[in-house]
């Protein structure tokens, strides 16, 4: 026999069992991102290089996977080039197409693209895989699903309110418990501002964002690092740790803002988002004035979600980005977006039981298969069952009781469905549920209205 | 601004009409294999190249589109070696993963890489991309989905016979008109023996594949050609076309079959295949003795599906292989499967109007945005509707009414809202439906009783 085969490093196949769950997750999503309005789009897997290059940095676009070209890809190359050049030079010669990084680019590449089909605002959501050639280890793959909803070409703040509401939703449905972050980028701008750094705000926020995982010393230390003044530190952290309401901190810091026009514009964006939200919603929600999430095309609100289950990082993130089009001179194109973490939610949901049981994902019942006229009478009832959508096997084979009870067993399949000589002269089934081993015997139409 | 930015040849975005349609296919192929027991899997879109190589024939192999290795994938590969080394000998060197072709080899290689945790047998399905990089032309792509159920460990033919009505099924709830062609290799084999041609029976099922395409001239001259003796084709021909029911049909050739066992085996297979089905599910089956399906490594059943609605080619097919997992060394376990051609399926349902209307799978509610309270009216109105699982979207910016109703419009959002301030001050909201402009004005509760 061969060697047993496996799968590339950092990939994973997922069972029947982890499938169900997965799908009760993006169900789920989906179902909430719809009664929004968002809309489903897909793009390939395959993205030319030239829309990928240069979006994720130059460590992004190292663990870009890339495609060979097909056929003679070497066609065009001499021998001197193709000694003299080294790797790096190379893939770009004999690839021009690689896999999708995240959903964020080839959404912008989308909106460019069919700028002219769109209606704007234009919602979309969109679930899929996505490639990084990342070392491989705990919880990091080298493909794993995004779940991503966006709106392109509406500055309002009702988007971040809906966009709230709709992780509120999910985490509800899913049954998580959660505190939804949030905080605003011309704040930070703001702080930076007043700490005279206003030019260092992409140093600042890349260490701040820090601050829950390093704590405060060591962001302080960071911040020295890099050359912020004594002073500006000094002024920086005690802001970021402001304590009492939302309310109270925008307005103590409105009044050290006066002198920051992208500070005070931070404070009323997020006073007019809090303002949408009724006691019930806002009680789940909280201003954290240190959230940066380091991404740096933030440019407004920014969203951050920890589950209270278990200690896990975001669970969900997201934020406004003013200019993500921008990237392919479509400019002053306003959007707002979230991505789910499919995979750490479902850590979470593994790890605390909250995932549905399967006998309501999966097959509901087993027809024992005695053949013959037995069988007959089986399928005549599983075809009742399945009109009126119970999931139901036959199985397939006529083997011995015990091989047929342990694959339901295995199959976490609850009952089990027997119909000898006896139950069709009778015109019933012995129906055994499987957990307890309870026998219930009962007239087919009884069967049948047991679902209802 | 620089060039519009596009997408690899053969590639597709889907915008979110076609995401509509599509999940209209996927979700009703998926939840009719759930119904029959059968559960989802997914593998990973890369896989080693070891596993994916020889599987496909050499064309295939060189439809392959090839990952190249991360890092520095020129490292141990001398300057001499590199120059010497033609585009395919080199891309054995660089590459060691490719993108699936199929799903059958990847479920084969799941089945043996995890057959210590699996129970059989083994009902699976997967809808997933997979990739080709053949030469795009109208209706074939780089990148397709493929919805494959099949079920792997079992012999017996109710496994042949629930394929027949999970495609009876699916077809009835998308709306289709269909006729299912059945054959069994083993009958093929059977006539290819009895023609003293039994070794050719490659040969010949490929040719006799192309009898619908290319008609019986053509055939007969092709099998000519490679050799078939003039007798033998004289004795195939008449029974591929033999006329009458299925029952007479199998009763002919098992007069003639009586010195292949073969042909008798495939007889009885058959005859097994037609006990199971009442006559409304064999009026929508035909016996087709022509239907070869090229594919050699169908073993018993060979199943087709075809469109009453239009001319297309098949839109789903399968059949029983004996030895898919032999492959990977894992011997002698038989499967039987189908698969669902959903672009063509897509194609058929879009042209002869059969997709469900925007106002089902989309937004059912716009609600106008006049700003200030009536906003905060609007909102409220929101949630109770979408606390009733009612599709529901606020426009996010208080633009003017006639933008407002040109997105619903080109969204095709079937009602608007509006709740100005007298609507407001009688707890009332006038409804908008666009196909018509009928206006309805309704108390907040009879609003929320229209969608029960």
């Amino acid at each position: 026999m061969p060697a047993k085969p496996a799968i590339p490093k950092g990939t994973r196949d997922f069972s029947p069992d982890e499938m169900q769950r997965r799908y009760h997750i993006f169900d789920t999503i989906k179902s909430v991102f719809t009664l929004y309005g968002y809309q489903p789009i897909e793009t390939p897997a395959m993205e030319n290089l030239s829309t990928l290059l240069g979006k994720y940095g130059d460590e992004g676009d190292r663990l870009l996977f890339r495609i060979l070209n097909s056929g003679d890809f070497l066609s065009g190359i001499g021998s001197e080039e193709l000694v003299s050049a080294g790797s790096s030079d190379l893939s770009g010669r004999i690839c021009e197409k690689g896999l999708r990084y995240d959903l964020t680019v080839p959404f912008a590449r989308y909106v460019v693209q069919h700028r002219n089909e769109i209606t704007f605002p234009f919602k979309r959501f969109q679930i899929q895989p996505v490639w990084r050639a990342d070392r491989p280890q705990k919880g990091r793959y080298r493909e794993f699903y995004q779940c991503d909803a966006d709106v392109i070409g509406s500055d309002s703040m009702i988007n971040e309110y809906e966009l709230v509401l709709i992780i509120r939703e999910v985490f509800r449905r899913l049954g998580l418990k959660t505190l939804i972050k949030l905080n605003n980028r011309k704040i930070l701008t703001g702080i930076a501002e007043i700490a005279g750094v206003g030019d260092r705000i992409t140093d600042i926020t890349v260490e701040i964002d820090k601050l829950d995982k390093t704590g405060i010393e060591s962001v302080v230390e960071a911040l020295r690092q890099k050359n912020i003044p004594e002073k500006s530190v000094e002024m920086i952290m005690p802001l970021l740790r402001l304590e009492g309401s939302a309310d109270e901190r925008l307005k103590h810091l409105e009044k050290i803002f006066a002198g920051s026009a992208a500070g005070l514009k931070g404070i009323s964006e997020m006073r007019e988002l809090f303002s949408y939200m009724n006691e019930e919603v806002s009680s789940g929600v909280e201003l954290d004035l240190s959230l940066a999430r380091g991404l740096n095309y933030y440019t407004g609100a920014i969203i951050e979600v920890k589950s209270l289950d278990m200690e896990i990082g975001s669970i969900c993130g997201g934020g406004r980005y003013d200019d993500l089009a921008g990237i392919f001179g479509m400019e002053g194109v306003s959007g707002v977006g979230i991505s789910f973490g499919a995979d750490r939610i479902y850590d979470v949901m593994l790890q605390t039981g909250l995932f549905p049981p399967f006998s309501k994902t999966g097959t509901r019942i087993l027809i024992v298969n005695f053949g013959g006229k037995e069988l007959a009478y089986g399928q005549e009832i599983a075809r009742l069952l399945r009109a009126k959508g119970i999931k139901t096997e036959v199985y397939p084979d006529a083997a011995r009781m015990k091989k047929q009870f342990s694959y339901a067993d295995s199959r976490h399949i609850p009952e089990v469905l027997i119909a000898g000589s006896d139950e069709i002269s009778a015109g019933e089934v012995t129906l055994k549920e499987m957990a307890g081993g309870n026998q219930l015997r009962l007239k087919i139409d009884e069967l049948l209205s047991r679902y209802e």
